[in-house]
Parts: C-alpha cells; structure tokens; sequence
C-alpha cells in the first residue's frame, strides 16, 4: 500500500543564467534578461514527495517534523539567501537553471533517505515556471 | 483516449495521534505536539480524481456536480466538523494521520465509482503537508 | 534524465455545455445550468508540462520563453475573450466540456513540440474542477 | 469594538463590454478583446465585508451561515452561469464592467443587511484584477 | 510617511463554539456543526499588520524576523496545536469564535508592539471565513 | 461614488540590505542573511490600487490594460531581472528593504496618474512578508 507524502518549503536566492563556453553575444541571446551579469532572484519553492508504505505503529510514511528538519538542513541552509553562481560548490560549473536546480537537491536529498521510499522533487521558480524531477527512468 | 477530472472538497475536522500500545512518554516523543489529549485540528482540503474515457455523449469523464455530491455524501457528511478519533467508526481503531485518513477516503470512494475509472485522492492536512494514495500498485 | 517542466498561462473565454442530437429537456437535465442558450463562462487556468532531457548547453529541457510564446501563439491566441461555440472551429461539432478543451489544446501543442518530449496540459476550469491529458495510453 | 468579518463565494458569467451610444469602431477600440458581441466570460470570485459590533452571546458580527445563505440568494442565484447582459435586468442599460457589477452586488446586499453594519464588496474579475466599493463616502 | 507591514503566522488548533448560558438545543440551532461537544478544528492563518514610520537606519517600519519571533512567541506557542475551550484560559470564559480569537490576538500583541505603530490582525479561519480587527474606533 | 480598482504584477530582482554607514558586523547582525555581500532575490508580487469615480462612458474607474501597461513601463521594465543595488539609481543610496521599495514605486506611478485618483501600492516581498504604502496622511 504505497502512498506519497509531500512537504513544502522555500527558499531566496540570486542566480545568473550564463554558459562560459560561449561568448556575451550568445549568452545575451539564449538567456535574456536572466543573463543579466549583476544577477536577479526568486522565491523558491519547493515540494519534497515520498512514495512508500505507511509505518502501522506511526500511520506515518515518513514523520513530516523529520523530513522538514531534513529539507532544512540539506537544501535551505544551503541555498536561502544565496548567491547560487557564487556561494554555492553546486553551481560553481552548473549553470543554475530550474531543472539543474531541482536534480542537485533530488541529489541531495536522495542519500538521506531510505531508498525503499522513492523520491520526487518539484521546484517552483515563479508560479508560472516550475519543474520536477523523480531520478533516472 | 484517457483524461484525468479532478474534484476539490475540504472539510474541518478535530483529531489527535496515538499509538495505545505505547505508553505516553512514547506517544510525545513521537508524535510531539499532535499527541495533544484535548486534540487540535485542521481545514483539509481534498481532490479527487478520476482516470477514465470521454463519454461522447456528454464530453465528460463524470458530470462533476455528480462526484460532487458523492464526495460531499461519503467524505463531507461523515468527517466534516467531527472529532475523527471519538465520531468516526473509521478511526476509532486506526490512527488518523494524513496518510491514513487519505486511504480511508479512497477505499469509502472507490466503492462507489465504476471500476473501469481509476482512482486517485490527494488530502491537504496544512497547506504545507499533503498525501496521495491511488491504490494497490 | 528526464525532467519535467511546466508553463502556467490563461484565457477567459464563455462557452454552453450542450448536445444538438438531445431535445432541451435532455440538455437541461444533464447540463445544468451549463447548458444556457446565453452562455457563461470562466478564467481558464491552463498549465503545460513538458518531459525530456536537460540540454547540456542551456540547461533548459525547453526555454520557457519559447514555450510561453508557443502557447500564446496556438492556445491564448485562438480562445482568449472568445465564445468557444461560436467563435472557434474547434468546438463548432465538439461540446467545450474542460474534458474536451484539454484535449483540443493538447493536440494543438502536440504538432508544435519535438516528439523526443513528452507532452501533457492540466486544465483548470474552476478552481474546484480540473482536467489532465498526456495523450493516448 | 468593531470588527469586520469577510465571507467568500463565487459564480461564473458570461459578459460582453459596449457603450451602445458609440459606434463599433469605437467599442472596438476603447474596449477591445472585451467588446467581442459574441461574449467571453470570468469565474468572478466575491468577498462580502461587514463591520460591526460582536454580539455578546454568539461572538459573532454576523452568522456566516446566514451571510454565506444571503450572498447566495441575492448574487449568486442571480449572477451565476448567467449571461449579464442578455440574462440580468441590472445590467440591460449598465455595461458589466468589473466596476458596475461590484456597485450592483453592494447595493443589492445594502438593502438586506443591518444599517448599524458598514458594508464592502470586493470582486475579482480575474487573479489580476479587482475591484471594490463600500459606498458613498 | 506611514508604511504598513504585514506578517503572515498559521497555527492548527481544535474549538468548539457554545454558549453556557444556553440550553444544548438552542446552541445546537445558533452554531450547528460548530457546537459539536467533540470539538472540530481549523488551520488558522493569522496577518499581522503594522503602520509607522520607516526607520531612516534601516530602511524598516519594524525587523521582519523580530515580529515573526514576537508573533511565534505571543500566538503561535499559545495557541499551536491547542485546544481553545480546554488549554488555553484566555478562552475558558470567552466563546472562540473568529471573532473573539481575533480580538484576543490583537491585544495579546498590542501590549508588546510600541504605541506609535497602529496594530491590525486579519485571521483566517477557512479560506472563505475571516475577520479581522484593528482596535477601538 | 469611489470605486477601487486593483492591478497585480509582478517582477524578479536580486537584492542585498546594507547600511554603508555601519561596520560590517553591525551589518550582519541588524540584516542577518539579508546582508548577503553576493546577494539574494524574490520574486516580488506588486498590487496597484487606485481609487477615483467610475467613467459613466466606460464603467471604468481606469481600463485596465492602461494601467497595466503604466506599471509595466514604470515599474518592471526598471526593476524585473535586475539587481536593485547595483543596476537601479533608484536605490544606489536607498537600502532595498521592502518598505523602500514600495514607497518608491508609489513616488513612479504618483506622478503618472491623475491626481483625482488615491493611489496605493502594496508589494509582496514573499507570500509571508509585504508591505503597502498610500502616500502621506
């Protein structure tokens, strides 16, 4: 009896959207305003979805205190009020989009969890662009 | 041709977790706050869903103001502004988490729906915790 | 890896639920309020998502400037402020339920987007009632 | 000690923007997409304010039961899946602008609800843009 | 130059509305469901709202983090998780209506928030009830 | 008859608060990870409220798609995708803090609407935190 919970949580941040192996022209083409060299910023907002059978002594397929901790302690201390292009080793040579964004924390967050529990993570960029990503098919 | 109807419901209940084979030190240890004796409470929102064909003559799945009532007569009339662990036969040996309060839901539904649709439930404890279960895999 | 992103847009648009082989007395039975002569109408939410593989080069699966275009130009063009009967080829045969909306709408992107990506569209006629389609099982 | 208590509820309509005094090209052109003579339509989302006293022995401004009743009797039974200009007498020589449909429901409400309660209706056309009125000042 | 500033908190709890002074027939026909003797409960979102001047030194009315602390600290540890009839003595003698939780709010706030900034709390009980209260006229 | 008409908008920005008068560790301890050397952003929601008669003509207060696109060349055309420190003169000597801005996009649009109408702008910093200025009392 597999059942998902989701967490919500959020985090800001700055980003740039910038591919060095091309030339100011090119980036300004593809990325547009996101390529702006002082950078911009979002509110993030992430869901975190586990599949799994629900424990018979909790009634918990995951204890939701625990997975909020976890959520905290992998991505939003990470990422909250970040410059993700420069504070962060993920996007050192990553470009920051959504969908990078998303498979880093399903990376991260997918060697803190039980692996008989599979695993999505929806982020959303602005409410109107959002992406998600469950692993390799 | 398959299409997926979703139906949004919500109702505001009581409800307290427990585990009575545990003593009491291990219930707050576990279940924190939400082990309160004098119960807390939540406004959960519910989405149904239903994976079926197109009914050429109508060009619906199911007439939505039909699942409506359905949902209010078998989900709504029964949990809503109720204490689910001490008004509801259906938890009064369960533990009323999300996840098991989402399972209860589908079972009390999928009886009631033809089987040639699937079903899916989706419940929102706090706009922050939410569950989903479809059934045996 | 395959990662799914999605585009949220919107169109207002009046339509009448109705069947031309049932007398009036059969339309109004099934259809409801839906099915006056005068019409009604709605702020359709619309959200298209898209699965494939992350460029490597852009980090995007698909630019969502493009995609925001790609829809403008195919759905919002073509039903925004319009009476869906009256005004659209599309419906003049086919009763504009949301079932049968969505579907129009993902055949109408399914032609524009590279078949290497998978295609669905979530439709939101009202807040309470939505529908999803990803194409033929 | 007033406080003011808020109530929710929606309907769905089809409306057309004309000023049958001017030319089409002038509708056309002070009005655009919004002059369509076949209509479009809005899931129009109202918010009904009153602010009073607490009575002492419910705690209450006023019963929302009661309110939520009223709001439906005198908007929603009236406005909801209807076409405003052809279906309604309060918009035949009114243009249903976002505007005159609040003043309409204000004044509609005003005669049924307490004079020692001051009155405010807020209406969403569209998540982008609303209105609101609470009166002569 | 007056700025508002505004804070949104959220709390679960369990209530149940009652009159002592009445009989069980007359409470069960003024607060209907409310009045369950088993209690029901609510996600309640709570704004909190304040006006003054913006400090030249730090650009705010008030630190964002400070009021968040003083709202966590003065509501939330209260009321959390809380039976309002049964845990908490500011409700002991006082029916929890939104109306009388909102009143109480406000002046558990009032006192901790310097009197040259003007004070207003909004309180959602549903998302289609709320009500809000900004002190003596 | 004073009728308030409400436009949403929104735009994306990297930020960093600062006060070039103090020492770095006063920095940091008054704006804590809003002090960020390499910045954060938001998306910020923006709400323009302006109160005036209703145009017999028209039925509006102002059209709508005017007043869009007056915050659009005023406000996001200045402010979306860019650093607010660094790219904006607005805020070269201002500290970006919410209550700044959104007295500045009042000081934008003031000089740009008729004075006959109130003006009032409300600015969304994230869904938890906002701020609304109405000019001076």
């Amino acid at each position: 009896m597999q059942v998902t919970v989701s967490r919500k949580a959020h985090f800001n941040a700055a980003h740039r959207l910038h591919n060095p192996a091309w030339d100011a022209e090119r980036n300004r083409e593809i990325f547009g305003k996101c390529n702006n060299p002082n950078y911009h910023g979002h509110n993030y907002e992430l869901v975190v979805q586990l599949t799994g059978n629900i424990d018979p002594d909790t009634g918990y397929v995951m204890d939701m205190k625990v997975l909020a901790d976890l959520i905290n302690a992998e991505v939003c201390a990470r990422f909250d009020h970040k410059n993700l292009n420069l504070d962060t080793p993920e996007f050192r040579n990553l470009n920051p989009t959504a969908e990078n964004i998303c498979v880093v924390i399903w990376n991260l967050l997918r060697s803190k969890i039980d692996l008989n529990k599979q695993l999505k993570v929806i982020l959303y960029e602005t409410e109107r662009n959002f992406v998600a990503y469950e692993g390799l098919a």
